[in-house]
């Protein structure tokens, strides 16, 4: 939908509306826009997430909203999108280490940044509306990519997917259903468990 | 609510409609409720759990439903407390067979009873709805016991809690966030790395 940021317009010549900044307004309402999703999203959940909430909360039309994402849906993947920038442990070269703080860094997102709300609506609306499954494949396959890259080097194949799975879904299980994050004893705990057993 | 199975009713004299048996209609009456919503659970999602779609289900009048349960959420309580009925794998006294029957037995449970679906309705609900949390935790507690007691005689303390979250937390995060439970030689990985790190 966007030019690319390199092509240059064609001509420089003042009107009342140039490309470039009339290109920016817009972007800039697009992304106000977006982000009112995401904060509907996370505060008053899934079903709020309407054409009519959302305007009113980014303080736009209804017009404006339904202009850019006819389909509800297609506005829910752009809150999802913007949702998926996890940011990660920078790898030291000690696994160990790597592993639990890649691990700390996972739990500060499922807590502080509420990720824990975003895998719980996608893995409960993803069986009921398929077109939010690519969302929740991409934005799983994201966030488990540092974890698979830092256990390569020491396991592959079935033992490697376990070990990703296992690390993982420790802490989506105890966020989402016991109600709680694994403390710092238990990640080491974990961690102890699937080096040894490598 | 129900008189012990044990209490003999004071007099046997007949009447139009003995304690007994009406008792045992109106429990029936109530089973069908509950299973209804269950279904409707299951079939068509939480926000379908109406008193009168519930009835319909049921083919009972909307009356009978709302004297029972005034409220939506403890009829849903008592939904969830109704599949809250897993199977487990009896334990052999081989560890290493034991978790992964065990394992196996919580697969079926997920994908062939559905329990995914319960699983994601109460992590994403029990957010919003606070007097789903203590179904939630009744049901993790039931689902995780087998595990616990199959794990306590090699490990304690922090490396149990790692291992019981990431045993179970594996077989959830596989479904309900890649939507595929583990195959075998996953299952065999995850507890080939566990018991070798004990």
């Amino acid at each position: 939908m966007k030019p690319p940021a390199s092509s240059p317009a064609p001509r420089a010549e003042p009107t009342d509306h140039p490309a470039g900044s009339l290109d920016v307004r817009v972007r800039r309402t697009l992304k106000v826009v977006v982000d009112a999703a995401v904060e509907v999203l996370l505060e008053e959940g899934w079903d709020q997430v309407t054409h009519a909430r959302v305007a009113q909360v980014a303080g736009c039309s209804k017009v404006t909203v339904y202009a850019h994402w006819p389909n509800r849906v297609d506005l829910l993947r752009d809150a999802f999108d913007r949702l998926n920038d996890a940011t990660h442990h920078v790898p030291t070269g000690d696994l160990g280490r790597d592993l639990v703080a890649e691990l700390r860094a996972f739990r500060t997102e499922l807590v502080e940044r509420r990720l824990d709300r975003v895998l719980a609506v996608l893995a409960d609306r993803s069986a009921s509306v398929p077109e939010l499954r690519d969302v929740r494949d991409r934005f799983v396959a994201d966030g488990e990519q540092a974890m698979r890259e830092l256990l390569e080097p020491v396991m592959s194949g079935s033992r490697h997917e376990a070990a990703v799975l296992m690390l993982c879904g420790a802490m989506i299980h105890a966020v989402l259903l016991h109600g709680r994050a694994p403390d710092d004893a238990t990640i080491d705990a974990m961690v102890g468990l699937v080096l040894a057993g490598r």
